[in-house]
């Protein structure tokens, strides 16, 4: 059933920017060298399993809008079977090289723990053939701690050691599969690592579990040679009033903490920066400086509103400044770019979801060229570079081997009168604005 | 002529709760003990020299409303000089036992440096004559690093080194000023620390050029052996688009980055931590756990403005939640409570200032004596003790010494099915309400 | 099943404030006499069907988590009388006077407009027996018009006549229901009504229809005799990106462009309010200056949360200042305190719900004591009235009927200089924490 | 002193997309036509006074870092003439047709009601003067009732009639000189008509106050002939907590609750959208859905900062659906685009304040151009007619025409079963991206 589902659309292939079609690529060219890669292996796009063919356009005010097959009946192994074969059918159909999961989006669901690892087992099988014959990727897989009522109260932070084994369960069984299917990245969301109420709540406690859960899951990764990344996605709230992960300095802080600084990237979810008051370009940009930037989860917010709305990219002028950080960043080694995006619940046609993966592969990989200019370009670059200049010169080399005394005598001496200088930031603006 | 400001106004005193003066304390009884401290020495309130004596009721829509002699004539060494009285006055009619201030508060304006130290100098000398002579003490110093165009791109991480010398040598006398007045500590605010926007700026420099500073200030500090405490007050946003130390958890990153952690602590402003999108007690218990709670800046903010609006507290209900978590960190040791408050730009009499102060003391009393009742009861501290107990009991005992496949192995061997347990948010809430 | 649900609570009286029992009243005394009237008929307190007896436990990232038997089963007409048994049972255990019910909340599913007509009779027939078996009221009815797939893009606002078509069938029946179950009020909540992508939206239409859809319902009720009042609710956002009815003043602007501001007033929800950056008490006193303040949605959000929380109420400081505004509008007359709100996930227990609206009553009823203590001691009052005492002198008298250029003649004339004079808001908000 | 400060500047022209030059337009093309008319007679640039000459590049934490001559001496007549002379010749600089003032920004200073109005009067001549010798227009006037103290609690809806006699004084005065100066329009910006406790406030007689002034206004403009639009300006908060007028959809149900929804229309600013919780296109079709659009101020806000940030507009995206609801809303009559942006505190180098207006003005003009490709090529307004066409069907025209209760029966005898069909956003927002 699910195979015919997208069986009346083409593999959507790059047209080029004058292309008249709805489904084509207009500046997605895989093969096109960007930054010295194939436009391809630079970008690394993901589609995910959770948004795109387990949601039924659903929301907390309504049912779901969407007619997928593999929802409509009883959620049993065929149904889970035939999803698969549609996620995977569909990720050959956009041509993209990688797909993402929970361990619960590809499955039949199940009680008890040994069902639940058996079903998953069944999942894992189908899927590693599914792979070689659609010749598609894993760019990460994770366990799903946080939809279960068991975890209503967290899964590493659950204040019940019980949830807490059982969350140990489904991460090593997810991580180990994401290892067998060849994925490059091991992701770890917080779902609900958080709270709700500081009343019932011991954050030390919570924090120092969190942490030990963490570096059991490194070191379970070295002793099975996992060779990928393992991430951690940041996000401030939702559905817990604080989740602990708030955003990458949070993160990094953590990490520092428990030593897994060298061990441990972040995952960076669009929507979920702007949610935390930092740009997204920010997000990069803080985890290029602190050595942490792993990958992305591409999609957009909305200014006006408070929650994850999780919609899929459309600005150009938004992406360009995210590719720009990447670049600086050094690129993905095993990230990429995910697309954690859902279509809105009115678009319920099987071609809606065409629309948005391809709206948003086509956004960030125009981005990505604007990216290409403008650093080739140089300008800005040169403009920042000048700017930091001071420090490369004689008094920015003497205070930075002096003390703080020995700095003060120095400004006292010299009598410094530090004059304002432009920081050009509308000259920056229509630079940017050029390409 | 200010000594004058506040002559119609009495010492204001305790008088109970039925107290039917307007300017008496309600619930602050400086002598009453609570958790084993006299309330004066828990609380130890401070008021802030640069919103009640610096601040002439502008906004960036508009001139000042207030009428405070000190601030009509010109701004020289007899203005400093009267106002410097005036705020020691009114700290002491306020019978609260500390003061709080930036260089420049308590300074006649001065633009070369040599002139800047000498009327610092002159300011400092005279405030060791007023704290005698009103017997009041210096809570923590500061300087200020951000209101003088030539730190427009910052202080510390300005791009410009002439800058970061100019601040070394504020940074240099101000902290050996608040080592001589006998201060508790010394406050760095990173009032520039940010950026405005990324093209025109350097993370990774900046972020470094900081740590390094922040590293040459706690050098000092031990160099003139000043054992006072070292804080950094977080702020997310305002006056930059992002501030480097946006919040708690950051502060703490960027610490352990740097190697301080155990040097230097957290000054908490209420205001900072909402627009930060946390609570105030979450930002102080996040601080408790990670041991670095140091100082409070008291005031408000308002949850449907998104600037820092520095009301004085006047919410019981709030006030107790973070009284508690205050006592849960240990209480203060060098810390305070500093009204970095300031009075309405149309509460333009000096008895306006009288009312600020004396609510936002009272509201702090009131829910310190609510916060001890509550702990003592013990009701709510012993629901969350049960609601962990787990990880006292064998279960968590084991797992706390296992690895990820131990406990998964565990898990699947005893078919853990946890059941959803009340959280009991409804009740704890109630409970509070009781107090 | 469902009867026994509740079998172990005894019915919730009041004991006063120094009652140890967890399931008593301690300010919600019902035949207390406040503002002239008893407390039960001055606060009409309300249970919602929706959040009690409808949500499963359910959120955007997790399933249900609650056991509520009637919930368990498939969703038939046994089922929907269990739940309506359920809930009035509920309600005399409360013992509050009234509930308030959606359609599909209290009926056995349909997929026809027949059947659907057919059930939806079927539960109004049952409510009509249990509401008297019970002694209890209903406050008001309504219509879910954004729940099914149908409704996706809206009802009244939809851009298909045959949604509206619905629509109005479901709201006819809502009504008449309403009016024969002896309802005091029928509301409109616009769930879609607004949009999500402005390109595909054409806002004249959509607001036109959505004005005479509201016309009609109020023709309707005048041919069918209901007295009751029509009553719009406002909400800024979610789940459209955009909702039509932002606020009172907006929904008052509307209902002036239609004629209806005669006919209709606003059913004021404390969460939506503080999501369309007012307060509770702003959106009240507007209603009042309007003349279109109905009824109130009790409940809070969080602060920290950009997304609609309906969170019980548990702040007496914020009701207080809502109570004064209530009683400055006149009072209800056909209105009430509706609980819009819902316990939290990890709130698993029959005896949360319990806990979550004992709590809400409680605050409540404590904050109108509260609001007729300060109205009766009346500095406050006093106070306001004096700063507006101008407007009643000879100058005022004088501005208002003159035109703009007598008026600034006589400014000239007089050489008019006034100086600023304190708001006093720190001396006002201390006054309103004495009580 | 003045003149010399643009001296070193030519005039900007329209150098086209390919441009090497920063001070060059590359879209902006004067004469070129777009949707009927040149491009400089559709959008009808202004350059503001305030931000531009009167701002030092000061903020709440700390002092101006801008060297404009005019501003560094004692502000007499001599400094507003010289002001007044270089904003002229700045705009004349820019090429663009308009400017835009308050009162206060062109004149000297004055305390008393006599010599400011003597003081304004010289600057009205002198303008008068310099708009005929630069060949620019005032595109409105407007009296700043906010920045004297004497505003501290608004001026139309002060509590004091002194101080609303002040204010008529103003606006009859900037009226007057508006007209005599050919102004386009004349606006009023509600700066303190709002409040910040209700504690102290007055709603009712606040507003209306609010809404006689207004009247008095439309009548005054009637009396001296004055044919331009009289604009009320929105925002929904800063500097008070609560303003008034909160956003267009507030401002219409004010207009029509004082009879003047014909007399006056709206003036729409980005930034104030935003902040009020809207999009900017969403407030400008919401005008012309209203009849009550009328200018733009163009900036932008900054979506991670909730206060009013004033940059200067920078992307073409965002812009572009606001010039297709510009033109839907049939374009400007009196009104134009005014810049009320100011360039960064950091921008110090006059430089700057022509790459703000030359970045704005070309992303306007680019994002016009945009606009008419996108309504020329038709598609999205195709489908968009296509979604609502059901209404001016055969089921449509009867619906309209019929009671609900008729409605209703149709709805039950067609046995309606409306299925969900594709909003099709994802495809609209692709669409959209290819222009």
């Amino acid at each position: 059933m699910s195979a015919a589902y997208f069986d009346e659309f083409a593999t959507v292939r790059y047209e080029g920017p004058d292309s008249t079609s709805d489904l084509a690529y207009r500046f997605y060219d895989k093969d096109r060298m960007v930054f010295g890669k194939r436009m391809e292996d630079y970008l690394r796009f993901a589609v995910c399993m959770w948004h795109t063919f387990c949601w039924p356009g659903s929301d907390v005010f309504g049912a779901g809008t969407f007619d997928r097959p593999w929802l409509n009946g009883p959620q049993d192994e065929s149904a889970a079977r035939a999803k698969r074969e549609a996620a995977l059918a569909f990720v050959e159909k956009l041509d993209l090289p990688f797909y993402c999961f929970h361990d619960v989006d590809v499955m039949a669901p199940a009680e008890s723990i040994g069902e639940f690892r058996a079903s998953f087992a069944r999942a894992v099988d189908h899927l590693e053939e599914l792979q070689a014959r659609h010749g598609r990727k894993l760019l990460w897989g994770t366990a799903n701690l946080f939809g279960h009522p068991r975890y209503l109260a967290g899964a590493a932070t659950s204040p019940r050691p019980e949830v807490y084994a059982w969350g140990a369960s489904q991460v090593r069984d997810a991580l180990e599969a994401t290892h067998r299917l060849g994925g490059s990245n091991y992701v770890l969301w917080g779902g609900r690592e958080g709270y709700d109420t500081i009343l019932n709540t011991d954050l030390k406690t919570e924090q120092e579990n969190f942490g030990r859960f963490l570096s059991l899951v490194v070191e379970h990764k070295h002793k099975i040679g996992f060779k990928g990344t393992i991430l951690i996605e940041p996000k401030p709230h939702e559905p817990t009033k604080h989740q602990y992960d708030f955003d990458t300095q949070t993160v990094y802080g953590f990490l520092k903490r428990f030593g897994l600084e060298n061990e441990v990237k972040v995952n960076i979810e669009a929507n979920h920066a702007t949610l935390s008051g930092h740009t997204f370009e920010h997000e990069i940009a803080m985890a290029g400086a602190l050595g942490v930037f792993g990958s992305i989860d591409a999609n957009r917010g909305d200014p006006q509103n408070g929650w994850d709305t999780d919609q899929f990219p459309n600005s150009v002028e938004e992406l360009t400044l995210a590719c720009i950080e990447i670049e600086r960043a050094g690129g993905f080694t095993d990230g990429g770019f995910n697309f954690d995006a859902k279509v809105r619940r009115q678009s319920v046609d099987a071609a809606d979801l065409f629309h948005g993966h391809i709206g948003g592969v086509d956004v960030i990989a125009k981005a990505l060229l604007r990216a290409e200019a403008i650093i080739a370009d140089g300008r800005i670059d040169a403009f920042r570079a000048e700017r930091y200049a001071g420090w490369n010169g004689e008094l920015g080399a003497t205070i930075r081997k002096s003390s703080l005394a020995e700095i003060a005598d120095l400004a006292v001496a010299q009598d410094l009168k530090p004059a304002p200088v432009s920081g050009r930031q509308e000259w920056l603006e229509n630079m940017l604005n050029r390409f």
